[in-house]
């Protein structure tokens, strides 16, 4: 194993081996005991020279690089194929979602005629914070203070970082080579509050999307703001996150959604692309079981969760106390707990705190043999990623 | 190319040629011309005892079997490893999502620590329809007559279908072997309409969640009705779609979403599945460029999209009228036309249905020349799986 670096006397985290670190790409290109060389340093130059070159000593390369293979990925893919190997690019759209991999391997024969993206996360991120009340600048200002935007923000801004990823993907998906300069792109610069506001009183959302559509067998490739309607996949896209929906004949839809960025996760699909270079390069791995550990089921009972309770009660003082009470003695903590006027009687709602199931089911069990508790109780695990206490309740 | 048939004489969408129907599964078990073997008779009796004897005779299968997988998946792996040949089951988990390939490949590094899914079409369109006031009975009869319920549609609703789905997800996920008696599975009988009425006011929705959670080296696989916020990716999967949401430590979520159920559909993952046997088999196809012809570029301004205007105007009459009818002379049909007073003037917001997008610049154009509009308009694409027509406004 080897490294390219600058300077190998820098500072890292983790100390590399002896021998591991060089300024030379030829330690690397002439190494027969390379079998693939990952290119991790981004920009044009040198990455695509070096690139070229160990293409052309026949090592398979794995690249995280958006720029490269959007704007000379023709060349590339040309040196590639003359010298018999593998060219890989997971990494360089939106990270570890496998939408590269997706498009060329699980929908070999479907006709993809569009692709539709959210594919810049600090974009995203800005727009999403639009909607609770921040302006442009305050959005971006928040989006650099958290590391999401560079100091010059202007790739991400003016959609320049997402039309090379549209490219990229449009040029998979369609089989025909799209290239930074066909996109036409247009940026986020111009969205206000009042377009924000606009947005949701129409149920929509602002996103930055990219698409590619393919129309009697011509292509567009575009990146625009757009309204995003509530109840589509892409409104969903909150944040810094990406997705990429995918239409075709046969799939109708698919939607990929998940973190666009990041180091340890372009870090997975790097490594992941090498994995398949190795996998595919014989009669590998992918044909064994996938069963390699025998793991222990976790008891009936134990998972944890938070959860939602709905009681039918009498509507008699004393009933909230009583069901409050044997929660907390099975350790169970409320979260929300409102009693509401019924036809007959009233309906207890019950969110409580992250529990064991058993810690519930064992309270519950008490609480239906209370001569004021009706129906048999309901109970059903929360989904979501905010804390239940701060779920909303009209 | 053969194809086991019980019937040889019934009458057939397409002709198959001569020699391809066969009744005989030793006509294609034996046949040295024969490189993959897709199983497609669904049950485990006889289709277990084909597959067994197909693997042991060499050749490479490709099932879309959910229940065969998640009953003798270890069996049937086990004679895979054995004839050292590939056994690929895609298609046996949502059809055409591509979430096996994407577990076993592309996320082969990264731990992925729980699944959520709903992976049940049915009921979630049950939930779904319950959602807009429908009682189950009728959201199931509704079911029914679209074809998404059988009519005894016991394996959907009881989550016998998800449970085997989330047993063969746990089992790659993981690496250890679950099977469908490993799965804690509860249906969807038990919701009422005042249970979806409770998630609305929680600003939540109901939907039959599998999950598969790894938990200190143990695991726990199981089938509920959950509560799932509206923020949440899973609560944006409506009707008879699917989606799985993946956990790892290095890809945080990544989520799919996709028709999980068809006949084109599974084809799709089926046929992905042949392809990829095929292209492992030897150092195959997926070096190869993605590009196999040159398509040219839509002109620009000709693709069609529903679209949104925002146009600052003066509050006096006949503004709305000089605006409306530039855009008719444009040939740009609007669908909402809302005029709303402001600190100065007044804001016109304006949805037209899908138009080129250069006739409504061409309309935007002289509408901007118009004395009474102040600040250029905005203009942005409207993304909606529903006419623009019916979009709400507060």
């Amino acid at each position: 194993m080897r490294a390219l670096v600058r300077d190998p006397a820098k500072e890292r985290d983790s100390a590399p081996g002896d021998g591991v670190l060089t300024t030379d790409i030829a330690a690397i290109r002439d190494d027969p005991a390379i079998g693939v060389v990952a290119e991790l340093m981004g920009g044009i130059d040198p990455a695509r020279a070096h690139v070229l070159g160990l293409l052309a000593a026949g090592k398979p390369v794995v690249t995280a690089n958006k720029q490269l293979v959007a704007q000379h990925g023709a060349e590339l893919f040309a040196a590639a194929a003359h010298a018999g190997v593998q060219l890989r690019f997971e990494a360089s759209v939106c990270a570890a979602i496998p939408v590269i991999k997706v498009l060329r391997e699980a929908l070999v024969v479907t006709n993809v005629h569009r692709v539709l993206g959210i594919v810049n996360g600090t974009t995203n991120f800005i727009l999403t914070e639009m909607e609770s009340g921040a302006t442009f600048s305050e959005a971006l200002a928040e989006a650099q203070r958290l590391g999401y935007a560079e100091a010059d923000p202007t790739d991400d801004v003016s959609g320049a970082d997402a039309g090379a990823k549209m490219a990229i993907l449009a040029t998979v998906a369609f089989g025909s080579r799209v290239t930074l300069a066909d996109v036409d792109v247009q940026g986020v610069e111009g969205v206000t509050p009042l377009h924000v506001a606009a947005a949701r009183e129409l149920e929509m959302v602002v996103r930055l999307v990219g698409s590619a559509t393919l129309v009697d067998e011509r292509l567009d490739v575009r990146v625009r703001p757009a309204f995003v309607d509530r109840h589509h996949p892409l409104a969903a896209v909150e944040g810094a996150f990406n997705a990429v929906m995918l239409q075709g004949d046969a799939i109708r839809e698919i939607t990929l959604e998940g973190p666009g960025a990041g180091g340890i996760e372009t870090a997975s699909a790097v490594v992941a692309d090498m994995v398949s270079v190795i996998g595919t390069a014989a009669n590998g791995f992918l044909q064994n079981d996938a069963c390699w550990r025998e793991l222990e089921a976790l008891p009936p009972g134990a998972l944890r969760s938070p959860y939602y309770v709905h009681l039918e009660v009498d509507d008699r003082p004393g009933v909230l106390a009583d069901v409050a009470r044997r929660l907390a003695e099975h350790d169970v903590s409320v979260a929300r707990l409102v009693q509401v006027p019924a036809a007959v009687g009233a309906v207890l709602h019950i969110v409580v705190h992250e529990a064991a199931e058993s810690a519930v089911e064992g309270a519950l069990a008490e609480i239906a043999e209370l001569s004021n508790v009706h129906a048999p109780p309901f109970l059903v695990p929360v989904v979501s990623d905010r804390g239940v206490a701060e779920l909303g309740w009209a």
